[in-house]
């Protein structure tokens, strides 16, 4: 290997664990996010998802894979674009806000790329309660619920205590000073009352939508 | 709801608790801004108020609901724009330095736009101990006191140390390095030795008037 | 003043600020708790409340003051030991477990020693919510709720979002490793997604009961 | 209900999640933990589970219950003592050293009394790679992998990049000054490179068990 | 030097900063301690300080150099025993409460060992500003005062802010949870809005008395 | 006071403490800065200071106040421009590098404004330390040193223990990764092993420089 | 010295140490690099290597010192161009992914500049073992290697347990919300299982290269 | 392998690293250690290494292994006992102060047991920089140097600077309360101005000697 090489991409990912490549954007250049594409179209028989990419990024990957399916508010590709058909049990992802989509958004659409029926569930909250017990019958059909939540990030709690299937909680990034980034949310989940809560990084949505696909594997 | 749902209010709030709904514009796209004033926009009836709003966000919120409140250093738009007759006791909002300016007005307008007679005192402080001890008549006729402060945080305990009536203590994310963008003015105000301070997170003063104008409440 | 002074106490508190005086036992010699009762002992027409009195501490006082009320759960003492006549709005105090009862039942003691009459409600939680539900007539009639909680500290968000008065978050330092001594609670409740939370410091109950007695006051 | 209760036990929740009530038995008295058990004792058709039962604790839930199946290492009692017939997929528990027994064997009993077939794999580790390599056939059986690990914690990370199940992971308090009681583990934990894995609190034996089961469920 | 030496004590540190040898007892054997004593008594010419004698140490110490002086509350020993005379400006030592006494009496017992005229006020604090404010002709006349306080750590900036002479702020121990075993003291201190504030380490008494013995030196 | 005014300044502080007042540009707009400067314009016989004034303040305050002094690598400025005679003793302040040049010139500047004679010493180091010990002359004719060090912050601690005047230490917010904004370098410096040692907030060039000539006051 | 000296340069270094001087250019003005640069040209005979020096600052050295070696991915420079012949034992580099390649490429140079022959082994990680593996023919020829990871920061410690030459770890800030700008690998690096790990600060990759030069080092 | 086992020790170690197995003892029971050390005792060809044994434990290894080599100090223990015949370069330990002797003659041991010729360094320190720079010629012989160091940990930092060997830094939990038990010295290390400071684990002797082994193999 030469010092101008950037990446080894582990082609046999798919073979090994059962599951797709990911090609994770935020501190790659676009150059080397262009070249990673490149390689990518080399492969048409393997999925490759890519995260975390911005306007400037998925415009790259676009120049390359023109077809590649691309959702902006998750910043979120996929190529070959057609998601598989669906197996398994449903995934639920739920979140608490608005400005919790984009983390919601990426965890749905990686569950879907990986082979689940998957469903969003917005604006449900600790704070409203009437409407998270609204959703109860949506909850209870999953096979694994996805919460997304920021601040006092109590909701995936709050839906493990009304449930039987495992929830994977994500914190996301969202509130006033003392969330800490996301840090509140993360010891909240951390320390749910209720068993039956995994947690994930601060805004990993592609975690956690990959976590309960498994979850949820037929 | 389908995908494409960004947020389902809570119209039902003022009912159920007897306060209006809150936007927290932080975090929220402009495009998903204007499209909850849109919404609000339907409800005349209801007092809906607006935090954290930038002057962009403040824009797409003034072309859909011209006639809105808006106070630009607070941050804080209404709608509708007049204040409710004033019930209750005096809320007062103290501040320590200019720089806590824009949290204190931000506390002063949820407690009027709440109902309450409310009033603001500026540049009282612990390294000026003359100014404060001046504005004691002020505190004493209040029903709640809302003291911001950055820096050393410890204005509330000295205030609380003097009137018999609640403190909501406010830290503001105001000082050099080891402020640690209000966690140290945080950690005074819970270890602060006078009884009668309950603290809200970092730089919200929305939540600091609207706990203030709960208890002056009639 | 000498070098052997130990404490100069603050008799006029009670005209000052309306409330009582306080012992703090934590972090004083069993030989100074003594010396602090026997000048508590002269001034009978004033109240004097002991916190984290342990065992020892708590026998040095009662030698001194016989007849002193006594809770051990809370680790509270009271001289003169009657408590005043119940005057203002109902304060109730609410715990998720059996763990939080120290801190709860400190918080419940002051508020009555204060002058409130005050109520407590056991084992609610946010992974039962269906007990929570059954006790909101309880929590209705309050004029102020102190509700202490450790682990995921999300029952003061939950229960501040289904009344109107304003509710007083006093975390635990009840919990597994990530509860950080009660660090996970206290941001829980600073992030709070309902507003009209006011936070005091891990384990304090009595800044709680002394808190909600203020906002409950006639 | 009375200042004296200290319990209101959730017999419900076998019904409403499906799985038993569980007992925190760490922050009780000896003499609530035993009032407890005699509650317990006159539901025999439930399973309930006492977790972080000391030597005393344990003793006197077995006065109360003297056929509770105990097991000293993980501080666990169940009764009724008998375990359900496993039923569902094999759960894997592993861990990286005998330090972190305690909590393994925790995670392992909690599993099996909760109905889930169970095998325990001791002393594999990052430094010893060749030990956590032949136990590749074990892992790969399994429907849900708990691992136990303290000090760098990098043991999940490392198992879920070999097995197409999902990870559990737990972190231990075990280690040297800076693995600050489980918090190095547990961000090792959280920034798992492979995806796949969710985590439960520091030590947290009972809630990585309770995870895996359901995971696992049929 | 030997595998078993274990000091190799600074007798010229006198001679080069003017200052006695301090031995700081705590994390060393009493085997240790005694041992450095017995080298203490070869220098009769030299003042010795010993910190943090725990009564155990103290007594091996005693054994060595019976006459030495020594105050338990303060956990300090001096030998030889009388004090110098006292030169340069007052050094007044405050504290907030009985709990920081300790601390105190290490600053003032040190800054008198060290030369300095020294004196002790007692329960001054931010929450009984009365009381601090009727001390004001003691501060005022110091050269340097140090200001001991826990919890909020408020007292040193009020000081300073009233006062034209240096404050060495020492944060103390002393607290609720959130206090951090007096971090949140520490960062008050660091923020203090006064200027005029140098801060030393938590419980650091013979720091903050080392120091005002320096600003207050002829 | 209206809702408009944004600051009463403490004119009466040059009085009561003997020091100039100082106006903290961070964190208010130019408008308000701008304001402040017109009325510092009507004080002339008051010094007054101007600290952390990037550009555009700087522009706003000598618009107003065009003969004022103003240093762009502290973004200090001082009106009337002319420093005091100089009396007390020496202030000699160092800084380990070129990068923590700004913070060691605003406490210089704030020295010579304040009255003392005061001298910079430019990049001595531990990690140089012969440099350090070529410049041991100086260092002992201070009255007072201020060490300004990021990174290790270990410089202070090395030329206390050179001495015999006061050492304040400001710790600055440069450094590689785990430097954490100062936070390594202001614990180095609380934990320093040689006594006399104080210490103030990270970048606190202003109030090192205060405190330096507080100690050194004649 | 004048006020207005910046740097004084640590010339007899390479004497004293037998390295070449090396200026961190972050946080110093590109005019003060500048001047840093036109010194350097003056000793053509010392080898000087400048670090983080961003576009900006990396056009003004070469404006001075035009045939400057450059490498734009590890922002690094030195001059003279030319390295020197390589000696001793061969330094490895291995980093985890893509976005540690500034880091890692930075080590490489150190090392090369400072008389070492060295290699780079890129994208070896955790989550894909066989790659790692796949290497170790290149690890075990190595006399010291410089791991660079981010996120869980789990290679250093695998590649440790598999070689007999010392591991030289250096964390980086790649990774989601919960790696906290490198701390969560900086944690894991520290806690490595496997003895033969030394640490340096996140992000600095001349500080790992340099001290795997001094290990290697003939 | 059965649910009983308690650790399948790494015997071919020696074989695949060239060093011997090590024993962590704290937080195994006394029963657990007992068991290893008859396992040892079946191995007399390889040498085993036993740290952090408290007297207890180390009771347990004698009673099975009673010519093992036994540190009381160190709390290490060694199997066979006697040490290899020194190869390789020098190793010199040193150490700031007497409290952190225990860490200091753990890495000492660990690099005698190892094979290398090693000596220590008493009381060597940045406050008293006549007694480091009278070392020097100690220092400037070996090849790998480890310095244990508490309070500000500077030590490391000032001797890299003066010696071409690398520097092993391990810092100690030692000081008063904002050292945090050994983060402040770990900091300070991490930070270290001079480059040539590889940093392990807080109190962790054993890793640092391992490591200074390794670089002054043969």
């Amino acid at each position: 290997m030469s010092d101008d090489d950037i990446a080894d991409l582990d082609w046999q990912r798919a073979d090994r664990r059962g599951y797709p490549e990911a090609v994770y954007c935020e501190g790659k250049s676009v150059e080397q996010v262009r070249e990673i594409a490149q390689r990518v179209a080399e492969k048409p028989d393997v999925v490759t998802i890519f995260t975390r990419a911005d306007d400037e990024r998925a415009e790259a990957i676009k120049e390359v894979l023109p077809d590649a399916f691309h959702d902006e508010v998750a910043r979120f590709l996929a190529w070959p674009p057609r998601r598989p058909e669906p197996t398994g049990k449903l995934v639920v992802v739920a979140c608490a806000g608005t400005s919790d989509l984009p983390v919601a958004r990426e965890a749905l659409l990686t569950a879907r790329h990986l082979g689940r029926p998957a469903e969003l569930v917005v604006d449900v909250g600790i704070a409203g309660l009437h409407r998270t017990l609204s959703k109860l019958d949506v909850f209870r059909k999953a096979g694994a619920i996805v919460v997304a939540a920021g601040m006092d990030g109590a909701l995936p709690g709050l839906i493990a205590g009304l449930v039987s299937c495992p929830v994977v909680a994500v914190p996301t990034s969202v509130g006033y000073g003392a969330s800490f980034g996301g840090v509140s949310a993360l010891l909240t989940m951390l320390n749910a009352c209720a068993p039956g809560v995994g947690v994930v990084n601060i805004d990993n949505g592609y975690g956690a939508g990959h976590l309960a696909a498994q979850i949820a594997a037929p």
